[in-house]
């Protein structure tokens, strides 16, 4: 970038919406902002905890610093001789240089410049700022996690370092206190572990900050890529009827156990007796056989007139949409009331999920990664003998996490697909072999990620997905809109969801799907 | 484009996914696809209903064909002279002419030629295809709604009409038939009401496959805005315990009524007789005071061990990562189990919402729209004569749906920025004006559409915000996370969210919102 830009002009992008210059703009320019030295802006920003030091910066006595201890008012003294040969270089304005040193030796009282490092998440790098505490007390502006906003100049450092630039802060706009005492992040660096009990407050933290920029790059890089190959988005429903994978492992959205406000007692009753009676009929009925007909019953009371559930995947309605307007997709949110715990799903997660008309398998499986079936997959986990797998490998049974890893990252140590699982393994929608066996599906399976990607060929025989609706007792009724897209106009299907957090897990190298998402929700965890 | 591109080669967009050629890679050419002709190319798409009749065509005897009820082979046949003497013009392959002209020209054994018209949803233009009987019966392929995958030559059109090309089929490589007596679309055209209980079938028609685009255009531009001005995307979850809005018209999550399999029954009875002791408990506990720590035991047991909501609004939890991030924008489902019937909210929509730290609500509130304060839009509703409203219009009352229509639709002929709304009318966290009565909030109100925006600013101060805590009865600790927020460098914050929908219905000019979203949820409405 440097040699193609030499000459940096020193215009400032400010934000649209604020007089604030949001910091990537400044020190992500090729000058690294040398360019606008002398220039008047504000900047916003939270104070960094210093380089120098895992602790807290403290306004204090020189003598009371041991060596470890060191703030950065302190680094600033101890190099006070090299700082007087740069002023006496700089020379200038050497009255308000005079003055400022004065400030900073220290002596009674004891005027004295903060030495900041803010980052506003924009950029990985911060910005040097100086406040005199004339402007801010130290004790208000020093603690890491302090909020700033600043007016001041950009200024050539006074000190020789690393930075390239500083902010001489000529106002102070906007303090928001820390309470040191309670605010995690004052502590020592936390581990990741340590983090997740505070969502809140960890996108402040370097690392989590720039996992969520390159979630954030994801994300967009998602929409584009679908966008220029000619895919329409479509916002499939969260809330459904539908439960397409027949799955025990779904939330259930109602509101016939409605939240009641502490005014609104009468209410709560009348909600809570209801639903209570609704139990009384349901505990009659158990005598009798048919309990799933009294659901029915129970539910009709509910805000649909039905029961519903959190979308488990969207490829349904997607495949709706995938029949009018060929190549479609999808992304949003995903839910699996799934107790096991996971360093790789969560209860919520972000899935793209892609439907194209007119399209076969072949299509879709072809690319450099390895490729087995399902049944060579079993195979060779069969022969492992260097090490015991917690569940038996067997024809017909889920690949667990530790399978597709072994396979992945022992044997193949790259990225496999794993296609044609048994079909009793796979939704009632996908497409039967001709061994009458196995379904027309593939995973990809990715190192220290586990499955990735799930793909599928429609069935577009509409009497073997009768058929497949039977052998796996779902009720029919609730998949006659499905059945309806082969009765008129059916289409060969292809598509595939892809599973967006451990997409994020892959990109920035971290161990546990709960540090990539934003508000991770998993089995007993709900923190906000 | 035509004057920039007055050659256009006779390249064909393949679809990398597929051999099929998308349509609007043909048709959308600025030559309109003539630079194709003699070219073999796959296409694939439904059938469209023949615009010259409201019926389906079926093959019929010509005799039997009123003039009404015309069908498109008898299109083709009123026109033979025209068509004969365009063929001698031609010249060329005269003797396979000649054939076609022998199949078309009905004599007994009838073969034919079935003249389609397909859309494969890519855009609004259809081609026109030639399906001679030897290669498909036309009483399967012609039916509206059949889905074919032909390859074919693209050829100059026999018949000298509006079309510019056709394509005459040499291969059926898929036919998906049409169950005529039960596909909805093959009566004639219905309106968007009816349209409403076929959701799956919808997007094949012309106008809802044309919101659909739209939408998709808007989602695409919404996404690149934001990333053009430097706003990261936070994926804010859908499963909450914070009821930010304290609102009672909530959706509830939850595994304690989780839909059991018909094979699950001891299960199913488990977690009821469970809910069922649970709610025992709650009504041992109705005599005594304290109901609210009550529900707080119930659902202990419940997947997250505590209450969970369906999300009303991201804000709150979005302002977490503005303080830590600068500009940030969510845009995902929301939810709001609203019983009133409207044309412009259902239960489920899409929301963009965003929030920017270090800002004021001055610098959101300057715009070209007409602004006025919830107090003056108030006394000039109270003004109104000619006009009754069904609730009355009272300071500190909500303005309904028809207030606001009749302001910006009647009164302001314009969008409308409503500010300063009573504080008791507006969530906890809005920011106090300092007449202690109204909160930092605008409404942008727009006509036919409603509420289409809600801003507002965040309150800083941190006493303020536990006083509208006790004041609204909230439930302190589901908020400490975000009292956090403000106890450890705080940050002005402003934001807003606005409905996704709305601003399709207002792009489009529909009138209900239903026919603006792929599957509408409304109060006992969720079809799949």
């Amino acid at each position: 970038m440097e040699s193609e830009q030499p000459h940096v002009e020193d215009q400032i992008s400010l934000s649209k919406y604020s007089k604030r210059v949001i910091l990537e703009t400044i020190l992500g320019r090729p000058d690294g902002g040398v360019g606008l030295i002398g220039r008047r802006i504000v900047v916003g920003g939270w104070v960094n905890r210093p380089a120098s030091s895992e602790k807290e910066p403290a306004v204090q006595a020189p003598e009371a610093v041991g060596p470890k201890d060191v703030s950065c008012v302190e680094v600033l003294q101890s190099r006070l001789p090299f700082f007087r040969s740069i002023i006496k270089v700089f020379g200038g304005d050497h009255h308000r240089m005079r003055d400022k040193l004065d400030t900073i030796i220290p002596k009674p009282p004891q005027p004295s410049i903060s030495i900041l490092q803010i980052s506003d998440g924009s950029c990985v790098s911060s910005l040097r700022v100086l406040v005199d505490s004339a402007l801010a007390s130290p004790s208000h502006v020093m603690p890491t996690g302090t909020c700033i906003l600043a007016e001041g100049i950009v200024q050539k450092p006074l000190l020789q370092d690393k930075e390239i630039i500083e902010l001489k802060a000529e106002k102070i706009v906007h303090v928001g206190l820390v309470d040191q005492d309670r605010y995690p992040l004052s502590k020592k660096r936390l581990p990741l572990e340590l983090l997740r009990d505070s969502t809140h407050f960890r996108p402040r933290t370097t690392t989590v900050a720039s996992v969520m920029r390159i979630r954030n790059a994801l994300t967009q890089a998602t929409n584009t890529f679908f966008h220029e190959n000619r895919f329409l988005y479509v916002q499939v429903p969260i809330i459904t009827t539908t439960d397409s994978q027949g799955s025990s492992e779904i939330f259930q959205v109602t509101t016939l156990l409605a939240k009641q406000k502490a005014d609104d007692q009468s209410a709560a009753t009348d909600d809570f007796e209801e639903l209570a009676s609704q139990l009384e009929a349901k505990q009659k009925q158990k005598s009798g056989k048919n309990s799933v007909q009294t659901d029915k019953v129970n539910f009709s009371e509910d805000f649909f007139s039905c029961k519903t559930y959190l979308t488990v995947s969207g490829r349904l309605h997607l495949e709706s949409y995938a029949s009018a307007l060929g190549n479609v997709y999808s992304f949003g949110p995903r839910f699996r009331a799934n107790k096991f715990d996971s360093k790789k799903f969560l209860a919520e997660m972000w899935m793209v999920e892609l439907e194209m008309a007119f399209s076969e398998l072949e299509l879709i499986v072809t690319g450099p990664f390895e490729k087995i079936s399902y049944t060579e997959a079993v195979e060779t986990l069969k022969q492992v003998t260097e090490r015991k797998f917690e569940t038996k490998v067997e024809w017909g049974v889920s690949l667990s996490e530790e399978h597709e890893s072994y396979l992945t990252e022992e044997i193949y140590k790259k990225p496999l697909i794993i296609y044609n699982h048994p079909k009793e393994l796979k939704p009632f929608n996908i497409r039967l072999n001709d061994d009458g066996k196995t379904a027309a599906a593939f995973d990809v399976i990715v190192p220290k990620v586990g499955a990735l990607i799930r793909g599928s060929q429609s069935e577009e025989r509409i009497n073997m997905l009768s058929t497949r609706i039977k052998e796996l007792g779902l009720e029919k009724k609730q998949y006659e809109w499905y059945l309806d897209l082969r009765k008129h106009g059916s289409v060969r299907c292809c598509g595939f969801s892809f599973l967006f957090d451990p997409l994020v897990l892959y990109a920035t190298g971290l161990n546990d799907v709960r540090d990539a998402v934003p508000f991770p929700r998993s089995f007993g965890k709900a923190n906000n």
